[in-house]
């Protein structure tokens, strides 16, 4: 029977050892969230199917996960049988709830129901699940989650140079080195569109610029050919793409020079200047800033500056990104609040610095000293101790029952417990415990009150 | 169209302010899981519908939230139309998953799944929501967390003690006293059925006797009665929840002699006994421990000592509970594998915190100071500040854009932002800023490492 056992396709279980990595990540994420003022939100994992159709175009609606009514389904369905004759139409008929697909959309549906309780400016960190009915592979699952900070109600661009910030941040503390930060903005964007005279096909052009790092640019150019791009504008697409200098500010002044009479590029590009501006008075540690005009974002709802975060040790693709969305309450009958956010793709970082072996040791030695169980007034003694240890704060364990020592001593080393105590026969005359440090082998009599002092020593 | 927009029925929002609560009271749950040696877990939101059929009764079976297939699912349905004639039916043909109902079944089967892997004894907990489509009602929602810690792999009673220390340990934590430990074991129950020579009626039993808290002593008769008990069956059982003497010691002896023959009862009593023996070496704090014989706890699977907490300075039922059960992962094939556990009931030890008003003052302020913004070079000399704090590990802010003042300082009031930082054109000379406390209404002139020197004095 057991074989039979089994977990959804793309869902995962993290054991100890994995969660402990995952917290270690997380909790720095929401340390630096915190310091800059962001605060936590949680949503529920279902919402009403009205939040969030229309909100991921047409792949998204098919990649949800419904979610079927309770109760009798049978009687009404069957009733109107005769007009079903979809999947989309039968989906519809049996389900009004979806699990959500992202954090956003949650989040924007919020801001418009609390309008009168919140504050703006609104910082809000979120880290939850989210599920997408994806074709499982390497690094893409079906339940993961995401990390996202973003602030609603307020036009200032020092918002978006404190979220790079906060890219910097949280990945110096993590020790992921050689960090790129990837801008542009989505108005640059359009202005090339309006540069090769076809504003109207802003949406097709981002999405084609967009595959640039899975297809190459040739691929790009063929994409754009399909999509009724004609030569002369993909010439023009082209010079832009290949537009990169030594530094952000040359590339701003080629850009510059490029759209030197489009309205809305030249805003896209003081944007940028501006953002870098206050960028360049931050503690930055040791991110380096690229303005990227190959960088579109798939998300429709961008409307400004877009960012991206490449770890350069990887070969991994983006380990995070955001941008600024107009309108994004709109939908939810609260118009005219912009906000700007960032994402941490925290399974992709996990992946990376697990790769790098960039966790830290002795993340998984929770549990500081193990008291083997001797059985009788041993244990009780050995119990009575335990109870100073874990006053003093150091988590420790008695083994539940008198097993072989060779069991109990290899329940310390598979769960990492760096030192044992034992108090057997030999060692009822001294009324001390054999003190043994499972790594180097050394052991000492000891009381308890010299072993609260090693340990506490150990851990600081 | 924003009066639309709603959330699903039994689900909620957590805003800054309820987040920081609840994470108030799962990270002191968690730093004493942990203290004991207890590691994380975390499992997929969805599980397949084998797993969890079956495992939580009929009733459960209804209330499960079960996630509709993708892809298409109307071809088949069609096809099949004339088999269909029940939602049970429909459902199934439509979907092979549900959420999560509790946290005891998925960690059952990822032992199951694991145990090769698994170093038993294993101590978990597992902190995750699950989802039950309920009746909401005050209290009760249909997306709630639980709390969980568990061991298998061991018989030895001092689980049960350690897990009844834990329970004394988090309530002493959360300051919430005059906590009592109820505790009872299903031995006894089984050997008051054997008593009452009803033995093929334990459950039955045992369901009606867990309604008493609900229907009162009356009530149980009646369903007793209606449950085919004869009026003798009944004046015994009577007469069994009845028991309670001052002492757990004592009760235990009025045990002893109502089951003088019965082995069952005996050794659910010698069981109760030994738990208590470990349980009065351990560092309680101010729980007290009452064996009751009223206590069956509704879940099927204990068959051991089962627990109960209760807060006995509210109404609320109970804020916890537990037990052992001796072959869980049983139904996933792996047999013999004993295990006890306890849970904590998040919400209500929210709604008891919040009632008593339990919650420590300044959970709320996470950022310390906020810098007013004056625009231009003020703003410039506020953010390179600000990194002095930031760097000092002092959550601060800058507020985005320069707005009016008291625009800005209600930002501060509303966010509970105790000092706010002041550079205008006063203060220019100085070349220092206003420190201004928000609740006392002082301020002092203060250049930014006085500043930190207070704030650090504040925090700490």
């Amino acid at each position: 029977m057991a074989s039979q056992v089994s977990l959804p396709k793309g869902t995962r279980d993290f054991g100890p050892g994995v969660v402990r990595k995952r917290q270690f990540i997380s909790n720095i994420i929401k340390s630096v969230f915190e310091k800059y003022g962001f605060e936590p939100l949680e949503t529920p994992a279902m919402e009403n199917i009205e939040t969030l159709t229309g909100k991921y175009g047409d792949e998204g609606d098919k990649l949800m996960f419904r979610v079927l009514d309770n109760g009798d389904i049978y009687t009404p369905l069957s009733a109107n049988w005769s007009t079903i004759d979809s999947s989309k139409k039968l989906v519809n008929a049996l389900s009004e709830k979806a699990l959500r697909y992202d954090l956003t959309i949650p989040f924007a549906r919020f801001v418009a129901m609390n309008r009168s309780d919140i504050t703006f400016p609104f910082k809000r960190y979120q880290i939850q699940p989210v599920w997408r009915a994806d074709r499982p592979q390497k690094g893409r699952f079906r339940e993961f989650y995401q990390c996202d900070a973003d602030v609603v109600g307020s036009n200032s661009l020092l918002c978006e140079a404190e979220l790079m910030q906060i890219y910097a941040e949280v990945f110096a503390l993590l020790k992921l080195n050689n960090i790129e930060l990837r801008i542009n903005n989505r108005k640059i964007l359009a202005g090339l569109a309006e540069w090769i005279e076809a504003p109207e096909l802003l949406t097709s052009l981002t999405i084609c610029i967009d595959k640039l790092d899975k297809i190459g640019l040739d691929g790009v150019k063929n994409e754009l050919l399909k999509n009724n791009f004609n030569t002369n504008q993909i010439d023009k697409v082209n010079s832009f793409l290949q537009i990169r200098s030594k530094t952000p500010a040359e590339t701003l002044l080629l850009l510059k020079t490029m759209f030197e009479n489009l309205e809305i590029a030249r805003q896209g590009i003081d944007e940028l200047e501006s953002t870098l501006q206050y960028f360049a008075l931050l503690d930055k540690r040791t991110a380096s800033v690229v303005v990227d005009t190959t960088l579109a974002r798939g998300l429709n709802y961008y409307t400004g500056i877009i960012i991206e975060v490449k770890a350069l040790d990887t070969q991994m693709g983006s380990i995070g990104g955001g941008g600024r969305y107009d309108n994004l309450t709109g939908v939810f009958g609260l118009p005219n609040v912009s906000g700007v956010g960032i994402s941490f793709g925290l399974d992709r970082i996990y992946e990376v610095m697990d790769e790098l072996a960039l966790f830290p040791d002795g993340l998984q030695n929770a549990v500081q000293a193990l008291f083997i169980n001797f059985g009788g007034e041993s244990e009780a003694k050995a119990l009575v101790e335990l109870q100073k240890l874990r006053l003093a704060g150091i988590a420790a364990e008695l083994y539940p029952g008198n097993e072989k020592l060779k069991k109990q001593m290899e329940y310390a080393n598979k769960k990492n417990i760096p030192y044992v105590l034992m108090n057997g026969e030999e060692e009822k005359k001294s009324g001390k415990f054999t003190f043994k440090n499972m790594l180097t082998g050394e052991q000492q009599l000891a009381d308890i009150e010299e072993v609260i002092t090693i340990l506490k020593q150990t851990i600081a």
